[in-house]
């Protein structure tokens, strides 16, 4: 880490820096189009506990094959992190794999560390090789402005260079007092869903200062994945780059778990509530809370159904509280219930109960659908009480477009 | 069945007549608006054999729940079939079941038969009780216009007026020869995928008149449903009123039983391919058939993933061979094959093999997406050879169109 010079002055983070301990830097290798940065690169001076995790398509992208190298290589520590976007270097055979650990020992011959403590993902178009002629020279310019890159600087730009349709940079941070000491949780993200035709999706960083373990960093990011990245859709197809990584530098001390993993959660709940609501056409989101069921997991499958039908999803972009297909999908979900304990409340007001509609003020129910966030509450009947409770999940989502579906139709390869 | 005048002359059945041993006719009740025919009544003057799918749907509708019991009551026989659209009577409440019976117990009254003789289906609007002050009286009238109609009439009224949505009857039958005679198997079907906003889906009614004993008619058409209706998808949803009806009159004789599987395949395929071809905001229908799967299983798995997938069927509506997103899709159904074995064909032509694109003549892809159909073939990998076509399957789909998302976003209840 020898190029690394630390800052002696004292760094006061903002709500959207970087954790102490990461450094980032952004470079324009006109990878799909000149004069925008399209590299970002997150350096850890002092190398970090790293964990991932990554798309389980079967075509996982190239960079993916050797970032998972790379990590299981490094036992889990890692001194950098090397972004592109433009190319997802996805469908390229065993020329993409090198040129993906081309890149990493570049990065590592610039700051200075082991080729496996690099990671390494792209985004962009599909079945095209990275332009390494333009890339490979600029890297080790990216490295030197490391150099002079605040210690927890600023997230945009790093946010930025890693968009592709995504309209604004994805940021979220939250600070934690821990015994005395202020632990750092920040994280950006990009665009997810594979919105864009030949465009890799969702990828997402979270940076932790706090001293925390491998298997403890796992952990926390897998929870924290689970209760955000894991519970949106915008049209259900995973992509060949999907990735979340996590690091944790150390350097604010060790932090209880318990305060860590939520700092995680709600950072990661903020990416992936942004990541929804910048998706193709979007016009309004929609979260499903399913509560009563008999299990958690049975909670979960209705509310990903009925959030996922196009159905229901064509309904919220019409504004329409249509009851009849939200409960035909809760229906389908292959979940067991009886269809006349179901409770259908949708902006808090009770729709359905007992089998049949309830005659209620439709004027009411629509006034509720004009915002830009529907909220559907489905009372399963399975269990009741603080079981209802316990039983409970929800999913994320937003309407269907005629703007999603142009968007996606009018693109050609 | 007293009301019942056979007629003695010879029935010459033509390519769109019901089998021998089934009469039909149809009225108008105006469930939802005057001055169409909204009431189908198919009756079996001899009595039928009868089989039925119904919808696996939690919220089955009331009449589906009559049939069911019906069904079991008669131990699979009927005299009798009554359908209506315009109004689903589902999520109706005990109010709704008892409106069903009526409806069944007024057409076994008026052609002199037992009330579990008759099964029922409705569709059209959720959660609206059935106009029985209209119905009621109307169906006598229905009941009387059998004793004119012909023995093997035409499909088409029928056809007609268990329309919702669609935009044309869908009628298709096969003759067999067996043994001297002829064997008819003639169907109708109507709209699917619970196309329209608080339309209740698809109704089809298969009807022959070779004598088969129930259990061989229940097999008979689940295979026949398997391989057609459960193929095929709109938008994934599925309805409260979903229904296949199948009938043996007996008439022309034993037959069989291949021969007469093979002739209810075909009909329900056809059948299958008319309800997608007229789905909301059709432009392009779409085949994915899988090979070299390592079982069936798998095949239908990948088949219907991809078919189903928004990102692929908005590319289709772009009349666009976008190789990264079918790859994608098949890679992540959850079945496990080496991404570096699948082979992709769009319309014959080989667009990705060993992990790769090839450089193949876009034009001439695109010229083989410019119909109204395109074929998708993916070879796993998994198994080759004769296994490969044994583990085979296929699923139709269509474009999303932006055409589909404004029809349902546009209807409010």
């Amino acid at each position: 880490m020898a190029t690394f010079v630390s800052t002696p002055s004292v760094v006061r983070l903002g709500p959207q820096d970087w954790p102490r301990g990461f450094r980032a830097s952004v470079g324009a290798a006109a990878i799909k189009k000149a004069g925008r940065d399209d590299l970002a690169l997150l350096a850890m001076p002092g190398g970090a506990t790293a964990a991932a995790l990554f798309t389980r398509n079967l075509f996982a992208a190239a960079p993916i094959e050797v970032s998972r190298r790379h990590l299981k290589e490094s036992r889990g520590h890692a001194s950098a992190l090397i972004l592109n976007s433009g190319c997802a270097n996805a469908a390229t055979g065993p020329r993409g794999i090198a040129n993906a650990t081309e890149c990493t020992d570049a990065v590592a011959r610039a700051i200075g560390c082991a080729g496996e403590s690099v990671l390494v993902n792209s985004t962009g178009v599909i079945g095209v090789q990275l332009p390494m002629e333009r890339i490979i020279p600029e890297l080790p310019r990216v490295a030197a402005r490391l150099a002079t890159s605040a210690d927890g600087g600023p997230l945009e730009p790093f946010a930025r260079a890693i968009m592709t349709t995504d309209t604004k940079p994805k940021m979220a941070a939250r600070t934690i007092e821990c015994g005395g000491s202020t632990v750092h949780v920040a994280g950006v993200a990009k665009g997810a869903g594979m919105i864009r035709p030949d465009m890799a999706t969702m990828i997402s960083v979270i940076a932790t200062d706090a001293a925390v373990d491998g298997r403890t960093l796992d952990r926390i990011l897998r929870h924290a994945a689970d209760a955000s990245f894991h519970r949106i859709s915008i049209d259900g197809d995973t992509s060949t780059n999907d990735s979340v990584f996590a690091f944790a530098s150390g350097v604010a001390g060790p932090c209880d778990e318990a305060a860590l993993a939520q700092a995680f959660r709600e950072v990661a709940c903020e990416l992936a509530r942004m990541i929804v609501c910048d998706g193709e056409g979007f016009e309004r989101s929609l979260r499903v809370r399913v509560i009563g069921a008999g299990n958690k997991h049975d909670a979960l499958r209705v509310a990903e159904t009925v959030a996922s039908s196009l159905l229901v999803r064509t309904a919220i972009t019409g504004g329409d509280p249509n009851w009849g297909r939200i409960i035909a999908a809760a229906g389908r979900a292959g979940v067991d219930f009886r269809a006349n304990d179901l409770e259908l409340r949708v902006g808090g007001i009770l729709l359905f109960a007992r089998g049949e509609p309830l005659s209620i003020d439709k004027h009411a129910v629509r006034a509720a659908f004009n915002g830009t966030h529907v909220e559907i509450e489905i009372a399963l009947g399975v269990s009741s009480g603080a079981d209802a409770e316990m039983n409970s999940d929800d999913f994320l989502s937003c309407g269907l477009t005629t703007e999603y579906v142009r968007l996606n139709a009018d693109y050609t390869t």
